[in-house]
């Protein structure tokens, strides 16, 4: 099984971090690449930050259907879930976010949780994640370190230090049985914040690893009857002129 | 005072429709410009083509905020507001979608309306705004009349008459007050359908205007406090990398 | 155009104020005229207040309607919002409560915002308010600075004082882009609250006067379709006898 | 115990009907008074006939708390619960609603119902309330059986055949456990509903007769504490003058 | 008539406190049972307890409906209202539970209240009973006073001074109009408690009682169309034989 | 890894069709065993039959938790997730229910689905689980093939057959991606039904399978911090004592 792990942003060394936690936590039959756009921010913090990344997601399962390397389920690495209904209408592959994983797999070992993500400024997209998927009753709180992004990459020792503070306030005053990270950049921290923290703490890649498994498994992919049916082919202009007629099965 | 409408795709026919039927229900004192991305989809109706549009619907508002001829306020004149919260954050005025602007519009009106849109499939793009903003109570049915976008322009007739059918059957059926429109292309049949089905119908484009003078004659423009303000600048690669380090006032 | 301002409370210096700050937001081509019941209580702050107030507003609405000075649009200007629905069975035109005109502005401009109104008493009639139509998700809280609404009249130096600080509150601990300010009598204060507080400060008054204004100019009005259609005629009984076998049109 | 029943129409002939109704299910230690307004529509169809009507409530229930017969508590008699909250705040006693009466028992006798009522126009009121007081999710549909209030009075017999009809098809199509009668008009045709409905039949007045008792029985009244308690008392102008400055205990 | 209060966990004592409080507020004609499963456990603090003391509950109800001394209603005094759905299916009689008695009474007098429970891990049982039955909205907080619920028995004086500071704490902070206490085991202790804290304290079993002589008084039971109708008879095994064919009316 | 299915009705064929469903999607790592109680109901078709079946769910949890082959796993096979709650907190492994677990893959494949289920009278089960677990915006409908559970193996043809006609049916009025069946028993009919009916089918047993092994391939169990923590020890009492001073880890 091939899992394509695509991470939003345009920053390779987030990349890897999330490819690596991917393969820590991928079944022995399963093969994980993870790819990033050729074109996008490269961290992703603002609305616009994830418009933008949206469109690189659609590539990067563009490429994957075209790749002469079958992809069997994608992943979307970004707390966001920049793309996904977009990037579920371009395959019969199930294409997984790692919030709505994130969310998912909370519901199941806890009966509250709360999140905690980056930035406070994208704590709404969170909270806005919630109400969409239907979580928002499961979860108490969204929290924000405020740590920029890359700094989980360059100035990892601080942000880390703050991440486990927060964490720790959310498990003692969220009345909580679990928490969960906001961002993808954080990947390799599960096993760091969990014994920390003393409770359990889900990380949104590793989980949506673990379901694309679960997904390809049942022999069940996105749903091509209704609206996650492929888009219908027409003209596109301009530098997105190669989405044109787009050819999918 | 300029309101920018952005038709999201890039059907210069229906951008001026679309900056027709604005320009005909415009104050005295409001100047009316209508424009369309250089890139993308031709017509949007898909969750994909709707990925896509949000970077053009992007471009369009820093075009217009880099504009000797500043801009008081924009329309996102596409059903399902792509970009929306994206291109708030790229501007102090106020940004407005014309699904947004129509449910407004609906609830002041009636208090029970049905949408009418396009295509079935992209009904739920509807159904997911309402629950975004709050208004599914108010709604009772999203209906489509199964026209493909482009007809609206290229195939009137037989469009309109479908049009006709779908929204006598809301009526009839629904137990509604109001009927709402579901594509900026049918901006200029807010006349002819009102008198054909005899209930108030409100289209979102027509909307959209009159909200932006509304709020341009509070003073009001996009809160920069909070998760709206402007994105932290920051690298872009590939071809975004015009949108490296932005420098937003 | 002509927008009547009904100011539900009997308090004439009140319904100065209100009209004042009506006319400084109107288009060239609005005329405002701002009016009171001749029976009702002086303030409203309480359920009781606002049940008795309703039947100002009715009555008010019934006078625009036999005017010879035609109104084009009613807006009920105290924050309950009250006898909204039995003011738009009376009439074609549009009506406008200043509860919803301001939480529709405060969605347009912010993800998020709080209340700030005058007594804690009253902020549930907020609450009842903003779950109703639909807007409670978007409102973090509703606070009160404990004034009573004759205070912004009598004592308005202190009053203001209290409103200035209780927004301060509101800015720094409830994580939101703007503040609805939550009593028909601060219709003055926006521009100071404004300033003084440093975020979008969103008043129910002016916001309503546009969003008829734009109504207006969209040629809509309540909907004559379903149950907001005109009351059956019927007799009234005692002091209610001039109800009796109304003649709407 | 003292139970008055406030009728807020004015039509004697209900309030007897309603009265007696009243008194076939009241205990033994229970003595039942029902009153209407003096002044008000003689039936209740529309929001406006609503909002006049909850001024009568208003003062018979402080007619009650000034009778030198005491009473215990108060059940406002149509089905829209007008003036329920005012009227609450003008006691200590328990006030119940005949539209809440019915839902809440409903929920302790199935896990879904629906509403039969009197006209399509006020289905919306019934809409309104099972929202605010938290039944929506345990209301299947609300029908309406197109009978004008009076009928039920005037032309019985056409009106109660309407209602069977209406009945059966709830039963027959919404897949529910109960049907709540939504008119305090029906309030004597519970037996014969049920015995042709073959399911259980929920009528308010009676329903809030007996949950009266059971606040009275707990001696627990309207909480004086928050949002309830009495009004402030202050000056009253006009025709509402004898409102001023209440004088509640 | 005959109520049957059954008290889910295994401890007599305090199923005698239940009973007596439930004989405090029992109307002149009413006689009180009570009752306790004779398997089970001793107090019910967890998932696990409420779901092992749901058999219990439904046994009793079986007793109860092949007693000789024939039952009209049931009481279930855990506020974790155990097996209630069970129990109704297994009778013509009303079943109220004491979570959903105390709800729906609070919301008669108030219109925000608090729980106050006895530990913090049995207040998600309340927040999942509260949204179940669509109270939510107007529940402040799930409160634990953090007492074992056999302390109420053993460790009163205790038990009862936690109560009243976590009733007090309630009282300064929630904005609330009612208090509802969340086990059983605090029956007796709503008078104590009502003049401690100086608010309306609803306790269930007592609330419970009297909602079970309305029904009673309505001639209303547990409807038997659809999904409460008696289950359909089957083979049990094993230690759940005597459960086999059911023999129900 | 060793997933332990658990059959929470006593039908051992039952048992054996949901354990070879669930081997035919196991990972080539995972062992799967199926049990069902000793006791309990020969299948779940009412409130009453799940709370019994809910006991025999614990005690298969606890012979798991002392069982000399440890579980990794648990997989509650029956669609209403008897006693979910309670089995997660006798241990630390995760338990999935196969309700929640269908319900979870549904979403990440479609954007709205139906449930298609046995009998009537338990489609409120599934309506309660969904509104619970915060699915309900999700599922169209849940509809019944009017199919008693155990015709799944007796009747087999017959079911089958109207089990297809009524997920066709589904899928042509429903506007639906994808169809969740709603019962253990059809665990061995996915890929039949999938063909006949030309959508995505979800069955809950195989769900829950690879769900299951998604958690512990990331080392995730039920979460021991707050309302999940195992039980507090105390007596039990008749033929639960065995559950007394249960010893835990």
């Amino acid at each position: 099984m091939h899992i394509r792990i695509i991470n939003p942003n345009t920053t390779r060394a987030m990349t890897e971090t999330i490819g690596t936690a991917a393969k820590n936590v991928a079944a022995s039959g399963t093969r994980i690449t993870a790819t990033q756009p050729a074109s996008g921010p490269v961290s992703i913090e603002s609305h616009f930050d994830e418009a933008i990344s949206a469109v690189g997601v659609a590539e990067e399962v563009l490429a994957g259907e075209r790749s002469e390397d079958p992809v069997d389920a994608y992943v979307i690495a970004c707390f966001g879930d920049p793309g996904l209904l977009a990037a579920r209408e371009l395959t019969r592959a199930p294409v997984i976010g790692i919030a709505e994983a994130a969310f998912h797999v909370a519901t199941m070992i806890s009966t509250r949780f709360s999140v905690v993500t980056t930035l406070g400024r994208t704590g709404i997209i969170a909270e806005h994640l919630l109400e969409s998927y239907g979580f928002n009753h499961h979860c108490r709180r969204v929290r924000a370190a405020e740590i920029p992004v890359l700094d989980l990459e360059r100035n990892a020792k601080v942000a880390v230090q703050r991440l486990v503070e927060e964490c720790r306030r959310a498990k003692e005053e969220d009345n909580i049985g679990a928490i969960v990270l906001g961002c993808g950049g954080m990947a390799d921290l599960t096993d760091y914040l969990t014994d920390a923290v003393g409770l359990p703490i889900i990380e949104g890649v590793t989980a949506a690893v673990k379901l694309s498994e679960a997904l390809v498994g049942l022999n069940l992919g996105t749903s091509k009857h209704g609206d996650l049916a492929f888009p219908r082919p027409k003209p596109f202009t301009g530098r997105f002129e190669s989405f044109s007629d787009l050819n999918t099965r």
